[in-house]
């Protein structure tokens, strides 16, 4: 039977380097491209293609649907939700877009720029910077993700409270879709009522609906002046008093507000050992708030003044401004370097929930009441986007429960998690998306009217379900 | 012949009477709820059903489809497009949403509210006021035009620039389906990344997909300090470069940049007699500028400091800050009172255009001589929100040449215009939608991908074309 499937999956591979040529990648060479962020996955596929253009893009997906295999598109690779990692590999091809490198435009009289889909986020923010522009989008991965994968699944991070998600920076796309023909709207206008948007569809459609091949996208003025402070509060609730408070007395200048609790420290110290802490890690609660700008206001001042009042009626009772870049620089180290403590001390179960922002607090607390009273050995870390009530409410398991009881125990935490979060009305996916890891969660909760709809738009653009099978929805 | 339809159109009306009962209007009633705007056009209806509640929209909807017969929905009827205007009498019910006027919910620590569709754009904004909140959206029409239509129609206004169109403040909406099951996605959450964000479809649909009947929106801090100036400038390009300068020193604070032409002011003190000037009319260009914010940033200075950089280096030549409310209030008065001056001087054209920021100046200035070269006598006033790119370049015609010309004038300057329009890869539409005036100018210039990807959607959601037949894209 396997001898079978590599055998028809040889022959088919065969058959796509004859019509695609070089673009075609397949045996050993492949391993990279079908494993996940975490290396928690090994999956294999037919072949991989890697398309120059979007010519050859619309080919491959011309010549995919003529065998009847599906297609993975596929960015960076960052992804935590199995969206871009093949599920069946012997129906399957991945298709990367990672040598659709070009930065097509930056116009900064226009405030836009036109970018390929395999560009890497970072490398297109210096690119902008070099012209004292700013694209927000900010995230942990950003040195390896691409702008493809970011909106593909509409990326968040840390800049969502002031800029939004990544769908409020996309002007217009180009897209191949499912019949290889080619969606051209890339866009500059910042105002373009022109009828339903269709672009919309494929921001978050995680490649199920067709392949982004290009994005044209907003850009803002570089900030010149950022003030980083690290705090120490008494409470979530007051970080989030504090966050209300920001958002009055700072305008719209605020650009980050991350909330931490004390064991975020301890990580950051397993995950980056030569660390150095800027604030002692003894106080119940932590923010790091970022203001920025650039131009006529003063930043610094406000920073201070702002403090000031905060400090003065209690809601700060501790705290740092970072005096340097590299101070600044230091103090997010913390909020990366936890994430990386984490992951050193194993297998452990991660969250990225929402909930209003006025139930945040209680929901926290309830949850992670819930988990402790069923794990009292287990270890919460709660910590996230304070302005955007997004959490992401994690459970370390406890060890000494020996190695089999690990994954029954991430099991029952995210049970434990998920039924709170259901009281709460909030969202089982506030930012990485549903791929194939939160499916069956997602499925679950689907309301009946919606699921309907979403199969109608599903059928009606992509009839043959060649784009991303089995990703976000299964066809029955 | 008509007595026929007459005959059949009372029994449908009865048939829909026996249904839905007093929510049916017929007869003369109808009449205003069958003209539009600017009072060009009286059509009629089959009936009007005025539903008090989302169970009587989905019940509307569902006798509607059982007779076969259009719905077309109906916010405050200020749509300039004739979106929501019947254009089969015989084959049409109106289903306005002016009943359903309930804010369900103004949360202002979560910085949300719910307001049903029938709510009146200003009604709400006062009301979140009271509450220190502050929904963005404004516009000339805000005292009648209601959150459904600008949720169905992606509005505009003067404050786009800082806080996006309509799409970028709504987190939810509730919507009547086709089949009249309802899509109840009135969720407050800022970030939910669960799958394809469905609602996104519904938004600037004009209502061809379906019925917004509530909406969840995004609230912001109240600004305490508007700062309102009236620049003079010696010429349009001047006023883009002041745009620019102004993004990167009043960082994210500038809330409005409207471009005037000095013909303003004349229009204006026609439309509003009694208008006192506050500047001279006599240089080439005008802005309007209003930087605003809350809390710690000093707001007077802040434009006190910008103005004077752009006084020293000439990009401002003359202008007057307002010191009171009032003052600003007349200064708004002005940008309002050239629309009402445009309709006291009869028919003319209108355009709602938007270009890349960059071309802004070049295609005004094309435009306008490609008008006056072929038309010496008319009149070209352009205005309109610099920042977002989007110009209403109007042209009012050669009244000398006599009654019958009036006409022909209006249909030779718009495709001058669209033709300069189509070289600079515009939109014909940039906040006002397609509806039924725009739809030939829109369905020309639909390209063949998109068009094939409209009317797969369309016949996804909505198989039997029952919602808004006529209004943006034809069945064949």
């Amino acid at each position: 039977m396997e001898q079978d499937l590599l055998g028809t999956s040889v022959a088919l591979a065969e058959r796509l380097r004859a019509t695609l040529g070089d673009i075609v990648l397949t045996g050993a060479e492949m391993a990279e491209y079908c494993r996940d962020w975490h290396g928690d996955v090994q999956s294999g596929a037919v072949a991989v293609l890697r398309p120059r253009d979007t010519a050859e893009v619309s080919a491959g997906v011309r010549a995919c649907a003529e065998l009847g295999l599906g297609i993975i598109p596929q960015g960076g690779r960052t992804g935590l939700v199995l969206g871009g990692v093949p599920d069946a590999p012997e129906d399957q091809v991945v298709l990367t877009l990672e040598r659709m490198t070009r930065i097509r435009q930056i116009d900064a009289d226009d405030f836009s720029a036109v970018i390929e889909a395999g560009v890497v986020l970072e490398a297109f923010k210096d690119e902008a910077a070099k012209q004292g522009l700013f694209f927000p989008l900010a995230l942990g991965a950003q040195g390896s993700c691409q702008i493809g994968g970011n909106v593909s699944t509409n990326a968040g991070g840390v800049n969502v409270l002031r800029y939004g998600m990544t769908r409020e920076l996309v002007l217009g796309l180009e897209v191949v879709l499912p019949d290889g023909s080619v969606f051209d709207g890339l866009s500059s206008l910042r105002k373009d009522n022109r009828g339903i948007d269709l672009k919309q569809l494929f921001i978050g459609a995680e490649g199920t609906l067709g392949i982004i091949t290009a994005v044209s996208v907003k850009l803002l003025p570089q900030p010149e002046h950022v003030a980083t402070a690290l705090l120490a509060l008494n409470s979530l609730p007051d970080a989030i008093e504090l966050y209300r408070r920001a958002r009055r007395q700072c305008c719209d200048l605020m650009s980050a507000f991350e909330f931490m609790p004390p064991l975020a420290f301890q990580l950051a110290q397993e995950g980056i050992p030569d660390l150095q802490l800027p604030i002692a890690p003894e106080h119940p609660a932590y923010a790091l708030v970022e203001i920025s700008g650039s131009g006529l206001v003063d930043i610094d001042d406000l920073m201070a003044r702002f403090l000031e009042s905060a400090m003065e009626d209690g809601l700060v009772v501790d705290g740092v401004i970072a005096q340097s870049q590299a101070q600044a620089k230091n103090i997010w180290l913390i909020r990366e370097g936890m994430n990386e403590g984490q992951a050193k001390r194993g297998k452990h179960m991660r969250t990225d929930i929402s909930v209003p922002l006025s139930r945040l607090a209680d929901f926290v607390a309830e949850a992670e009441a819930a988990v402790l009273a069923e794990m009292p050995g287990a270890v919460c870390v709660s910590y996230g986007h304070v302005g955007d009530g997004n959490v992401h409410l994690n459970v370390l398991p406890d060890l000494s429960l020996g190695e089999d009881s690990v994954d029954a125990q991430i099991l029952k935490s995210k049970k434990l998690v998920n039924a709170v979060l259901d009281r709460f009305n909030g969202s089982i996916s506030a930012e990485h998306g549903i791929g194939r890891l939160k499916k069956p969660d997602f499925v679950e909760r689907l309301p009946e009217t919606r699921r309907q709809l979403l199969l109608a738009i599903k059928n009606a653009v992509d009839p043959l379900w060649t784009m991303n099978p089995g990703c976000q929805i299964d066809r029955t």
